[in-house]
C-alpha cells in the first residue's frame, strides 16, 4: 500500500476524564506506530488545546511499551484535559501551529464540545489547501454524544454506579432510612439510569430514580417517596444532579429559595450556570425536604441521608468495565486506521448490531452530525410515571458494564 | 473429645455495616455445622438486639452451601443491623430468651458498644448460674477497637478510600483544582489515613490529610492549603468527617456560624450529636472556606471541590480486600472455636507477629477491655505538623489493603 499523506499526528484529550480514556490515548499510539510510513511522528499536546496553543507536546513514539500498557489502565487523561473551548482565533493558531510542524493527522479525544472545534479545524485545512486529516474520538461517561450507540467511558462510570446502588441497598436494607444518591448528568440520565442495573430481588433500590429528561416537580417527588417508605419501611432514591422543574435546575431552585430566606446559596460558575458536581447541595437540600416531608406524615423523624458520587464515578480505579476499556481502545485505533486509509474527517461512533447477541464494530459519522447538540435518553427507558427506569435501558446498557458483583440473602 | 456444653448458638449482627462483615457470619456458621454435637442449632437474629427481643430469628443451619457462598461475599449485615444498645432490663429479657431457647453460645458481631453488651449479658449467665459461652466477633470500618491489631472491615474500606483517592488525584492532575474529600470516622482517623495507601508519585495526592486526633484549627488549614497550591498548582485534602477545634466538631462550628448568620444550619441527632455522615454539609463550608481564602489570596477565583464519600465507602461490592475478607471469615470460625473448646467469653482479637512478613492469628481477649473505650491512631502515624500521614501507617496498613491497582504516567 502506498501512503498518499505523510506526516506527523497530533493528539490531544479534552472535557472531564473518564476510566478509560487513556485506552483510546493508547490505542491510538499503537495503531500509529505499526503504520511509522505514514505517521512519523506523535505528538501529545498537554491539557489539550491548551497544550497546542504553547507547543507543549510530548513524544508519544518515545514511550515505552510497559509505559504504554500501565498508562492504558490508568483511569483519567494521561496527557492533561482542558474544558476550554477555543476561540475562532484559537483555531486558526492551532492550524498553523499544526502546519509548522508538519502534522498532518489531529485526533482529539472529547466530547461534543471537541467535534466542534475539530470541525472548525478542518474547514481551515481545506480553505487553505493543506491535507490535515481530523478524527474525533469520543468519550464521556454521560453518554450524550449523537449518531454512536454509546460513549466509551460511560461504561465503567455506570459499572461503578450500578454497583454504589448495590451496595447502598444492601446497606439501607440492613439499617432502614431514606437514602438520596446523587449522580452525575446535566441533561442526560443515562448515567443516574445505570442505577438499577445491578438490581436482583423485588423490593431492591433504587426505588424511585428521577433523571433530567422528566421535569422535576417536588411536589410529586415528596408523595412518590412517601408511598415507598409507607410500603417497604424504607426507600432508595437515584437523582441526577441535573433535575430540573420547567427549566431551572433544582440545585438553584433551591438555591434562590434559600437566598430568598437569607440563607447562603450555591456556587454559579463563569458561564452562569449553577455547580452541579462538587458539592453535596442538592442532595441536602432534598435530604431536609423528605424528612419535613415525612416527619408531618408519620409523625416520627425518619432516617434520611444523602450522598454525592461526585468525581468518584468517572475515575474510580479497579472498577473498569472489560467491555468499555476494550471498545476505548479499538476507538483509538480505528481512528487512526480511518485517518491513514484516507478519510478526511469525522467522528468515530459505535454502532451496535441487532439482535440479542451483543455485537458491535466501528464506524465513521461526519463530525457536523456530532458537533453541537447532545443526545437525551428515549422516552421508552424511563417509566411511564417518570420516576423509574425500564427494562429497555437495562437491556441497552447491561451489556456496555458487564458481569456485576454476585449478592444473595439468607433464606426463611 | 465429648462435649461438655451442648444446645443452641445464636447470633446477631450490629452497627454500621461493613463490606466482610457476612464473611464472619457464615465463618461461624460452617464451623459450627461442623460441630452439631456441640451446637445443636444456629438462630440468627434478624435486626440484632431488636431480633432477640422479638424471637425473630432465621434458621441458620437450614441455608443451602450456594447461599452460604453467596451471602459471604454480599456487603452489609445479611442478618440486618441495629444501633440500638439494650438498657439492662433488655439485656435481662435478651438473658432469659437465651434460656427458654436453650441457647449456650452467643455471638455478636459488632463494634465496642456490642462487646459491652455482651458482657453484660454474660455477667448475667454466671449470675443465674447459667453456663452461657459469649463471644464477640469485631467488626468495624473505623478500625477503632483496643487489643485487636486490627478489625475485620477496615481494611476493605480502606481499599475503597485509597482507590477512590488514588482516581480523584489522576482527575485533579488532569485538571487541576483544590479537591477536598471527606472521610468517615468521627473519633478515630484510620480510614481518612487510607487516603495515602495508593500514592506512588512524588507529587501525587492527597497532599494534605487531617484527623480528629489532632486538632483543626480552620487558619492554619487555609495556610497549609494555600502553600501547596502555590507549588502545584493542584491541591487533595483528605479529611475526616470527625475534625474537631477544640473539641467542637468542624461540623458543628460551621453549623452555629451559620445559624448565627440566619442561614441553615447541619442536623442534630438524638444524642445531640451533629449529623456527619449522609450529608455534604462539612465539605462544602470548607469549600467554601478556601475559595474565599485563595481568591483573596491569588485574586483568581480557583476550581474547588469537595466530595463526601458518605456510605459508598463501607459496603462497596467489588472493593474488598482479600486479606480482609479471609481474616473476617476467620474471627467468625474462630469464635465458634473458643466457645467450643470451653472459653466462657471473650472478643476475637487479631494478633499480628513482629517481623516483616504479614503474619496473624485469632486470639481472645476479655470484653471488658474492647468496650466502653475506643481506640485513635498513634501519634507516630501522624505528621509532625499534623497535616498529613507517616510511612508507618502506610506500613502497618497496606498489607490489610492488599495490592492496588496499577498506574502510570507518559514519559517526558
Amino acid at each position: 500500500m502506498g501512503w498518499k499523506l505523510v506526516g506527523k499526528a497530533l493528539i490531544g484529550q479534552s472535557g472531564g476524564p473518564t476510566a478509560v480514556i487513556n485506552q483510546s490515548l493508547v490505542g491510538a499510539i499503537k495503531e500509529a506506530k505499526a503504520n511509522k510510513k505514514a505517521i512519523t511522528g506523535f505528538l501529545g499536546a498537554r491539557h489539550g488545546v491548551h497544550g497546542i496553543l504553547k507547543e507543549d507536546f510530548i513524544d508519544l513514539y518515545a514511550q515505552s511499551a510497559k509505559t504504554l500498557n500501565d498508562v492504558a489502565i490508568t483511569p483519567s487523561a494521561a496527557l492533561g484535559s482542558v474544558r476550554h473551548k477555543p476561540s475562532r482565533e484559537e483555531c486558526e493558531r492551532i492550524f498553523h501551529i499544526c502546519q509548522k510542524n508538519n502534522v498532518r493527522y489531529f485526533f482529539y479525544i472529547g466530547g461534543n464540545d471537541s467535534a466542534e472545534t475539530a470541525h472548525l479545524i478542518n474547514e481551515m485545512g481545506r480553505d487553505a489547501g493543506y491535507e490535515l486529516r481530523l478524527i474525533h474520538i469520543p468519550k464521556t461517561i454521560d453518554n450524550d454524544l449523537r449518531v454512536t450507540d454509546h460513549c466509551p467511558g460511560f461504561g465503567s462510570a455506570a459499572k461503578f454506579v450500578a454497583q454504589a446502588f448495590m451496595g447502598d441497598n444492601l446497606d439501607n436494607r440492613s439499617l432502614a432510612g431514606v437514602k438520596i444518591n446523587v449522580v452525575m448528568g446535566r441533561h442526560a440520565g443515562f448515567l443516574t439510569a445505570a442505577s438499577v442495573l445491578g438490581r436482583k430481588y423485588k423490593d431492591d433500590g433504587p426505588h424511585l430514580v428521577y433523571v433530567p429528561e422528566v421535569n422535576f416537580s417536588l411536589k410529586s417527588f415528596l408523595k412518590d417517596v412517601e408511598a415507598v417508605y409507607a410500603k417497604l419501611g424504607r426507600c432508595i432514591i437515584a437523582v441526577s444532579e441535573g433535575i430540573h422543574d420547567s427549566g431551572t435546575v433544582m440545585s438553584k431552585v433551591f438555591a434562590d429559595k434559600m437566598a430568598a430566606e437569607g440563607g447562603l446559596h450555591g456556587e454559579v460558575d463563569a458561564h452562569g450556570n449553577v455547580q452541579l458536581s462538587g458539592s453535596g447541595f442538592l442532595g441536602d437540600c432534598l435530604s431536609q425536604a423528605v424528612t419535613a416531608h415525612l416527619t408531618k406524615k408519620f409523625n416520627i423523624k425518619p432516617r434520611v441521608r444523602a450522598d454525592t458520587f461526585g468525581y468518584l464515578q468517572r475515575c474510580y480505579p479497579g472498577v473498569v468495565s472489560e467491555v468499555d476499556a476494550k471498545e476505548a481502545y479499538e476507538v483509538g485505533r480505528a481512528a487512526v486506521q480511518f485517518a491513514i486509509s484516507g478519510d478526511v474527517d469525522g467522528s468515530v461512533v459505535i454502532t451496535r448490531a441487532k439482535g440479542s447477541a451483543y455485537k458491535v464494530k466501528c464506524e465513521l459519522a461526519p463530525l457536523e452530525k456530532l458537533a453541537k447538540h447532545t443526545k437525551e435518553m428515549p422516552r421508552s427507558y424511563i417509566s411511564r410515571a417518570g420516576n423509574n427506569i425500564t427494562q429497555s435501558f437495562v437491556n441497552y446498557a447491561l451489556p456496555l458494564v458487564g458481569e456485576l458483583p454476585v449478592v444473595g440473602r439468607l433464606e426463611g
